[in-house]
């Protein structure tokens, strides 16, 4: 190791524990009215989505066998700075637009909600940031995520609950848009693989997200949360069955393999977000969860051997299929239903269509631009880029002991 | 590998494929009323059930060194499957004798615990049967399930909660008859093994089974709810500590077992499920638990010596003294204990007992009868049976990296 | 093995069993009022608390390669006896002194939270008791700790919910005391470290504990729960940015150090207990928690290079800078804050501050005296301690297959 390196790395705990004094003085002027009220959340839908973010994802990210520590304690770091600095600029917006702040449960929901876009893109970059690139990532994605939403409300009008599920997708193609100006790690490393043991962590993780995944889009329903739950099941089941289908139609031997179960199953969930409070019938969630399954388990065979390697795009956990491609759909699938119910009235119709089509450019436009801006600022050698050699290795970070 | 068996794999995500095309296609027909409405049951309740179901059974059966893909991954499959199977004979009862429907999450969570009935019977045959079977086992199952709470319901006047509580039995009981049927694995198969990673995995599960077991008593309980809970856990505090008793006296030099802990920890919280509303004091429930810890501990050590050889029955994981016995004793307890109550009424006493004993016999010969036949069925050529060197081995069906 | 030892060993189960015994006949003459009244603790918070005592501290102590077994197992064994005894002891307070019983689901929640003392002195002493020397212990401590909050509650009016806080100080200072009178184990055990799979199943457990924490502190909360809830979630984000903080300043090259962010994340939880209803702004909280991580953190250091080898003590799994030094800072702050606040009634504050300074060092007396005579007892030649070549070894409690 170098010692320029090693002088870097003596200052990455100068530079957190900075952030946190910056955070905890902005905490002291801008939240000294205490947060007693009774709140419109409850402590268990808070819990279960807090749940889903530290324990799920984390875990989730833990399918490559020397990893596992990086996985799960980054994931940790980046979420409780996270939190606390989307809690900042929620209260930084209140106070400066001077409008009327929300009680604490709900601020920390929606923090919590939105850090999941952060927790997705650290996944399409996993095991090739150091700990002060991710951070930063995640400092710079809150604030532009929350003014891609803060754009959504204020110019488009959509609501705040639909605002919240283009999470998926911004994180996504945030990610992504980073990932692009990192190095491509060897095609063939040997650590960049899963074991059984990695995958069963994994799979802890990808469970206890599919539970709770109905949690997640039902948090901030304001009415009909029980059809909300309801419909997030169903399109949940359908696109575990389709994962399972397709996997053994993908693979050689009709045999199943496990990162397809892992990144289908939850395709549906992703998918129905933005229209499970008025979906009518099962029947459609259903075909919604399958429709998102394919095209995620498709959409891993296609992009992983076609469009990634002539981008040079390397999507270390496949997030552009788990969370962006059924993002995608989800998105449309929104439009298409609006069109099928109000067909009759065409003048009300192209005016709502065109909000919905607007806010999903916009989020995707942000994303990216902004994604591919970090991603050039983060490869500057002041943050000394992690060497490829040196990807997708525990023992970098942390001491381990065997 | 045969070319035949090749073909045969073929064709299995076909089949997936069509039973959820028919699933989707029946939910079209018979859900069109939407769910929206205010529901009996709390999501918290509806949630805790389905985390048992999935994430708690999945992990309780990946005991097997190298099963574990497979216990995981094909429980979250005929889950998925088997809940919307249950939903939708429901919905085909309600709109055959014109009943009135329930609300969505209790239909739900009616279907959710319909299916602990199929998870157990799959522990019995582990390791054993390919994907095929084991949807089709779900499927008879579920159905059968279904046919023998209508006959206890509308003959017997069973009420729903009691009904439902039989799930143990005519899980462990169906799931017996099935293996029944299956060829033995060779007696010291080095896969038919647990290794102490494995059985780590599997206590996770196991203690989340333990955690949320007064949960799944509860949940359909009209009354007394929190009279269920109390007298739940200290049936299964009860028979956590007998577990531990038993297991250093049945082992040699008094060590424990994991294995033992593993099953007759549940034990408590399966046989106080049919009275839990019912028991007055908590020392009743502590010893139903201990009662029902020891015969689970003792029948294990019976059943594995001299009844399964004899009967050359294979139980992969123990299902019948894991839930079977346990669930005969609680049948038996709750008889014992309205006759306790009601012993100055005769008349009155009779009838009821008459009623419960009627239950209890019809569900469990409805469970052997129809095991028996299943196994038969599944056993046929058609289905490929796969072969016994291929027994507990994920990477018959997976696609497994080392 | 020697017979003498087997002996003993064989007579643990029929101890065991004695012991459940004694407790279903105490509860025949305690609780024979039923317990079907309303609860004032809904089966949520209660659960949350149970999942963390089980599971969370189960899997919380499960870093040692090779006592995985034991740490699951005997956490869930000592659990269920003691919440028994617990619940036992109260309800004799309640008869001795003719005082209001309080409702089933409080008194098993109130139950479960002191069991968090015992599980913490389990800590100190991990790997290094039989099963018999654990069982004692936990009747000892729970009658000790039952005593001493019966002494601070009647003598100095500590509200029970405060009173109950001083869990993790007296688990842990009672643990240390048992813990110096037990032999040390030789400074380099094979045994006695952790691998990077153990390490997860330990990161999995404090996953746990850290998500449900404002559960824990809230539990009891009789108003401003969610003012509870808001100020733990703060002090515990903050405390986890700075265990990554000081992990890398204390650390060689500047790595972090798994064990560090597994004793120091939660430190924040337990400092703010004592106060986390009286906190009015969010920043106090996080500089709370930043505080007890950072003597989590140095305390670490510090007292395993020089305070524990001068007193020859071996904290088996860190205890002291985990649950006591921050529980030392929370009771501290506590009285600082009720300094500042009521600085101008000077009459009254005397008063206050001399009932909180007297609860602490009660509290920390008699854990450390009563402790102290404990681990005198364990030692006696008829309990058959281990052999300090059988620390950390699941094999002499577990037939364990490899």
């Amino acid at each position: 190791m170098s010692s320029s390196y090693r002088n870097f790395r003596n200052n990455v705990p100068w530079l957190i524990l900075f952030l946190e004094a910056v955070f905890i003085g902005l905490f002291y002027f801008l939240f000294s009215d205490g947060g007693a009220s009774k709140s419109s959340i409850s402590y268990t839908a808070f819990q279960d989505v807090n749940h889903m973010v530290i324990f799920g994802f984390g875990f989730f990210l833990t399918f490559l066998r020397r990893y596992g520590f990086s996985s799960i304690g980054f994931n940790l770091l980046i979420i409780v700075l996270g939190v606390q600095c989307s809690v900042l600029t929620e209260g930084l917006l209140v106070f400066l637009l001077r409008r009327a702040g929300e009680d604490a449960l709900k601020r920390l929901t929606k923090a919590t909600l939105s850090m999941t876009a952060v927790v997705i893109s650290t996944g399409a970059v996993l095991g090739k940031t150091n700990p002060v690139q991710l951070i930063l990532m995640t400092v710079v994605e809150i604030l532009v995520f929350q003014m891609s939403r803060f754009l959504n409300s204020t110019f488009l009008q959509v609501p705040d609950n639909i605002g919240m599920m283009h999470v998926h997708l911004f994180g996504a193609y945030f990610g992504l848009a980073v990932s692009s100006r990192f190095s491509e790690p060897p095609p063939r490393s040997e650590k960049n693989v899963s074991t059984p043991k990695s995958d069963l962590f994994s799979m802890l993780g990808t469970l206890f997200l599919w539970v709770f995944w109905p949690s997640f889009n039902s948090v901030l329903a304001v009415d009909n949360k029980s059809k909300v739950i309801y419909n997030t099941y169903f399109a949940l089941a359908a696109s575990a069955v389709t994962a399972f289908v397709l996997s053994a139609l993908t693979t050689k031997d009709g045999k199943f393999q496990m990162s397809h179960i892992h990144s289908a199953v939850l395709a549906g969930g992703v998918a129905v977000g933005y229209a499970a409070h008025r979906i009518e019938y099962p029947w459609i969630a259903m075909i919604l969860g399958l429709l998102a399954s394919v095209i995620t388990v498709l959409g891993s065979y296609c992009l992983q051997r076609c469009l990634n390697p002539a981008l040079k795009l390397h999507d270390a956990s496949g997030v552009h299929f788990t969370f962006g491609l059924p993002g995608v759909l989800g998105a449309l699938a929104q439009v298409v239903l609006l069109v099928i119910k109000n067909w009759t009235d065409l003048s009300s119709l192209g005016y709502v269509v065109l909000i919905h089509i607007g806010a999903f450019c916009l989020t995707i436009s942000v994303a990216l631009i902004t994604g591919f801006v970090t991603g050039l600022i983060l490869n500057l050698r002041l943050f000394k880029t992690t060497p490829v050699s040196k990807y997708f290795d525990d023992q970098f970070y942390w001491e381990v002991s065997f």
